[in-house]
């Protein structure tokens, strides 16, 4: 399989209101162009949620990280590069490339996505649902030049905010919407943070569903003077969200 | 000119982090969808913001009515069809058709909008601005069989909720996303009501604007059984926003 079959490609362009007060598209909706991009590519090739789901199957994303040098501008085309790093017995890490109009790139993503059962919402065996045949998209040699995410640990403090969660947070699965979580995280941040920075780095993983009734706890804390690392805890203990915003 | 010129037709997919919990399009999705078809629709003509920023004017939404007999389901294929139904000196009323994947009508809207001066946010006369030019894209002939939106009043009682505006809340202009305000006040309904009803109409008419750091206050009347009034006032006082949503 030659590169062209392994890497996916997608066009956007930054709609109006999916950009910030300083023209920046938002975190949440280039997250959510991420998480589109994914499942357009695996459709494509026979593993995308369509397929899964008569076979009662579903893909869950565990964890994200983005790092931008840049964000698309207002009205600004991009694009969106994705393929798939490896693939583990019970993971397999995708990776993005966002370009900006002339087709440089102006940042990067890892994700690390499970297989799930939609009855027992236990993990699934990548090799044997796909056999070999999943391994055949693997693309190693195309690079992404951004860390690993990392290790986040926010000591017991008070929470810096408290979430009712509503109607609008909950997804097609009845949890907590994936972006939600991103627009809420990066809320915890004034309006003065983004006017002053740019946001550079953004981590999440994703550790246990929330879902409509439940209360999130934001617990911050700063590690330098850019770094911050986040967790939400859902009704006061089981942690939800691990995240790490790094501004610049 | 003729009826193809004088609608503007645009494809789209019910992306499934844009369903709620129930697997339909949100009011909020949909509502920014067809602000970029207005977009869209005006910038092929020659009346989009590009060319008005040129000259320092810009499009404001005035009103917005939302009325649906069904909502596109998680990547489901559907399309907007947008015309302009009359053009008066201050404002245009703007149209839109909801068409599902085999093009049947699922909904309809209707838009009033005012262009505005940058440099004093006060609306000019479109006539005096464009002549008759604007006038031809009038479409007077294709149907939408919606009512007009209506009339909202809302007693002094206390606030159901109060919101502290947050960065993710503030658009390009330095004010409160109009979807935002959509989000808002359908989050002031329990996922019950969804569950049990779905959201048959929805209008916002847009009174002041709104910055980082108001307090917005929803209060909210019940009119009838599936009729509710509500009001979004800034800081306690100015009306913001005005809506109605009725469930079915």
């Amino acid at each position: 399989m030659d590169a062209k079959e392994k890497v996916g490609r997608y066009e956007f362009v930054a709609e109006p209101f999916h950009v910030d007060f300083a023209g920046r598209l938002t975190m949440g909706v280039l997250g959510n162009h991420l998480l589109n991009c994914a499942g357009f590519h695996a459709a494509d090739r026979g593993f995308g949620i369509a397929v899964l789901n008569e076979n009662h199957y579903t893909w869950v994303l565990s964890r994200l990280a983005v790092e931008m040098t840049d964000m698309p501008r207002a009205y600004e085309k991009f694009s969106i590069e994705t393929w798939v790093e490896n693939v583990y017995r019970l993971f397999t890490d995708r990776n993005f490339a966002v370009l900006n109009a002339e087709g440089k790139p102006i940042g990067y993503a890892r994700s690390v996505w499970a297989m799930i059962s939609m009855e027992t919402r236990k993990p699934a065996d990548l090799f044997l649902l796909h056999g070999d045949e999943i391994t055949s998209y693997i693309c190693a040699d195309k690079p992404c030049p951004i860390a690993k995410a990392g290790r986040v640990k926010v000591g017991d403090a008070q929470p810096v905010a408290e979430y009712h969660t509503r109607y609008s947070d909950i997804d097609l699965n009845g949890h907590v919407n994936s972006i939600k979580y991103i627009e809420h995280i990066l809320d915890l941040f004034p309006l003065e943070m983004y006017r002053e920075k740019t946001l550079h780095r953004f981590e999440v993983a994703y550790a246990a569903e929330s879902h409509y009734g439940d209360v999130l706890g934001f617990y911050r804390e700063q590690k330098s003077e850019n770094e911050y690392d986040i967790e939400v805890r859902k009704n006061g203990t089981e942690t939800a969200i691990r995240s790490k915003v790094v501004f610049e």
